[in-house]
């Protein structure tokens, strides 16, 4: 038993292995790749793609899986976590026919393009037919994958396991009665005046999120951070590499979205290295990276604790540009809430309405109730409904977003799960770890994050994210601390 | 016949893709690896060895393989080009057995810390077993491929197909019997003053830099050129990597070894791209690779007609570092002649001597007329005889390369045979090429690079190193263009 036992884990750990060349590819295209190499590293990704999905389906995995089922009692309960995700990441890939799967990647290719073209000449109507056919390719997969009545809530578990979109559309019901009134209240006293942040110089504002992002804990002798047209996070955690990007005049931007990226990096490091091929070692899903990564970026990274600490640094960098602006000022610019067509350049109180309203554009996509070349008017009227304001063009709207293009649907409710999980955490990790605010204004973010590796990220892909929040906080999920939260924060600036 | 044939070219593709991504990884160890990430990192370029070998050892590529050797005929003169090259490498690649190439690259990693560790202490005698194991090794290698009787010239046919020591013996002499004398003229006469140029800003270095290697024709377009701790040149046509290093002490260093990588990156992109996979869009060897580098370095970098377009924009960039050199002293810096231990700081006209020391080594290594322990003074004492200097400890002396703790024999003459190539090219080039000297006075360099395309890129791999050589200038490989050639620049300047 502990032969095949280990025969699996040697599988799992080639696979893990060829997928982690993957993603440095991916970093590398974004990071590196001269202009014209780009096809080259398509071929490059598709051979890649190519060896993961041949480990991933080794009919090998198959027969080790078999044998160690027949006797799980043989098994160590931490080994029984290992077999039982294993399964289900066997099945899933093994039940689409190889071209089910080259269809879709060939459509997604496609699909890429026709949105780049489509956003760029605001023609939704071009993009139209490629959403038709993802949409169809999402049933299609669903069905293969034994889910066909329910497609989207296929998709969403391919994020989220376990979450429903009926699930969802409580939470996302309770939210938003307490969020709509909220936003309105705020939004009516915030003004919306521009930033006065200009001129901040890439270097300094390079040294000083290196400083904050090391501070907070990401290990830089397993990774690094770089500069793409967008910020994400990528690799594993012996090897984690952030992007960011810089403008003079958004020094704000560039800095919280490194820390959100930290946050991710910081799930990514936690996760325990030698289980990083098995389950043992894998994040949750993406609600609970996120709650990672918004926790880090807007309860910890826009608090006054953490800019007392903070702040005479960034006055020491940026002396000039900060000349005439208090420290209240310049809390109030961190948390600026300005609404937006965008939802990259949303603030924190608008984020969650840019979610709920593509949800439910989704469920509707999915149930039938709206036909895609209906969508450009519908997100129309839902965001004059929610966020009180019309997009002019189809790229302010309907097409700003990628994720319909790749085919990812059911992917959106995760950010906003995601800043729910956060903000529970929060309140849990305040209540059982006091005097947390004095730790932070002293430059002290260890006790924190060491509660989330304990806590979170030792667990690796133990628990479902339901399960898990409710380990980790007493209670189930709920909109309440996230409401509770930015009622406060945003409360105590602008009420 | 045709099937059969396209079967094998995606076979090979295949396999060309997987060692392109291992390429990459061993680009991003030296260039982007965070600290911790070394053990990491190896595990995931040897899961791509791994894959590399398999796809290399396919027994598919063995079944096509024999089907179309039976009617070679039914193929065309190229096909046939590539058959033979597939050939050659499928039996190279299957005659080892894995447990010999498990334990070759076993040692080798421990026999590069060993090397590590041995130069930093200065005790060849804890690194002398690891270089015994490792000449047991190859010759253990060229037995099993059916070389056992001549165990050094299989090593060398790994690096330069179709050379023998015996023939690289005779020319060696010849070039030892001019080079001796020629470089002790030299030495008596060109004093050794320390450079001139110091406190070259980096930033600077690196726009020059980039700027000359544009206009020598790299495509950055289709490549970049990074820092990392060594100079090197990988990548494939379509994405080539240069690294190189900068010292604000010595901006020639950084400037001629980023020429150097020029010169192999510019053959790389001149490989037919479309054959990247197969002999007709591969190097000859490594010969005529450092035959590429070096005539970009040497022959035309240091040359006056390149300098006399370059020099105003080094002067502007350089304005203050330059006062009171004269053009003539700057040449003369370009071109400067001092003798050295070590073989990576030497000048073109002492650099030929170190490799004659390191074959004629290799050759009594390999012939069992000198044993490993007797290497550091069989080292010093040819050091003294060809260089006129003895080193004072081994790091100085054998422990200076890292060549054979990775059991890369018979490696050393390609840098030789590279600089005879390049001389013997460099005046083929200047025949058929009237003019150069004024294409280059005016930044042009299109038609010696248009030359080499042709000349030797395009040719792949169909002919060996000493056919295409004499194809290419209409002589059998010889050093005294090189002895010319070095008689000529350096006598100018010093006799």
């Amino acid at each position: 038993m502990t032969d095949a036992y280990d025969r699996l884990l040697n599988l799992l750990h080639s696979h893990h292995l060829i997928c982690s060349v993957e993603g440095l590819l991916g970093w590398d295209e974004q990071v590196n790749l001269p202009p014209g190499s780009a096809a080259f590293r398509t071929e490059q990704m598709a051979e890649m793609a190519r060896l993961a999905h041949a480990a991933a389906t080794d009919p090998e995995v198959g027969d080790g899986l078999a044998q160690l089922e027949q006797d799980t009692e043989a098994l160590t309960e931490e080994q029984r976590v290992v077999v039982r995700e294993a399964r289900r990441d066997f099945d899933r890939v093994t039940r689409l026919p190889s071209e089910f799967v080259t269809a879709k990647a060939r459509h997604t290719s496609a699909a890429y393009h026709a949105w780049a073209k489509a956003r760029a000449d605001r023609d939704f109507a071009s993009y139209a037919p490629f959403v038709e056919r993802h949409i169809a390719l999402a049933k299609e997969e669903a069905d293969l994958q034994g889910w066909g009545d329910r497609p989207y809530d296929y998709a969403i578990n391919l994020h989220d396991p376990g979450f429903t979109a009926e699930r969802i559309s409580t939470l996302f019901a309770e939210l938003k009665e307490g969020l709509v009134p909220l936003v309105q209240e705020i939004d009516a006293m915030a003004g919306n005046a521009p930033s006065a942040l200009k001129g901040f110089p890439v270097e300094a504002q390079r040294t000083f999120l290196r400083e904050v992002t090391a501070q907070l804990g990401f290990d830089y002798e397993h990774g690094r951070i770089d500069v793409a047209l967008h910020p994400f996070c990528s690799g594993s955690g012996l090897d984690v590499r952030m992007t960011t990007r810089f403008h003079a005049d958004e020094p704000l931007d560039s800095l919280f979205s490194s820390i959100h990226e930290t946050g991710h990096g910081l799930y990514t490091q936690g996760l325990k290295a030698e289980h990083a091929a098995t389950a043992l070692g894998q994040y949750v899903g993406m609600a609970v990276h996120e709650s990672q990564s918004r926790m880090w970026e807007n309860q910890v990274g826009r608090s006054r604790a953490l800019w007392q600490y903070f702040e005479p640094r960034y006055r020491e960098l940026f002396a000039a540009q900060l000349v005439g602006i208090s420290s209240d000022e310049l809390y109030r610019e961190i948390n600026a809430v300005r609404p937006t067509l965008i939802r990259v350049d949303s603030d924190e109180v608008h984020y969650n309405l840019h979610i709920i309203l593509r949800f439910e554009i989704e469920q509707a996509l999915f149930r039938g109730e709206l036909a895609v070349s209906d969508l450009p008017e519908a997100w129309n009227d839902k965001c004059e409904a929610l966020l009180g304001c019309r997009p002019s063009h189809d790229a302010e709207g309907v097409l700003q977003d990628v994720h319909w293009s790749g085919g990812a649907f059911g992917y959106f409710p995760s950010y906003c799960l995601g800043n729910m999980i956060a903000a529970q955490n929060w309140n849990q990790a305040r209540a059982v770890l006091p005097g947390l605010d004095d730790d932070f204004a002293r430059g002290d973010f260890s006790r924190l994050l060491d509660w989330t590796r304990r806590e979170i990220h030792h667990q690796g892909k133990r628990y479902e994210t339901l399960e898990l929040t409710e380990k980790v906080t007493g209670s189930p999920l709920s909109p309440q601390p996230l409401l509770a939260y930015l009622r406060n924060r945003y409360g105590e600036i602008y009420l």
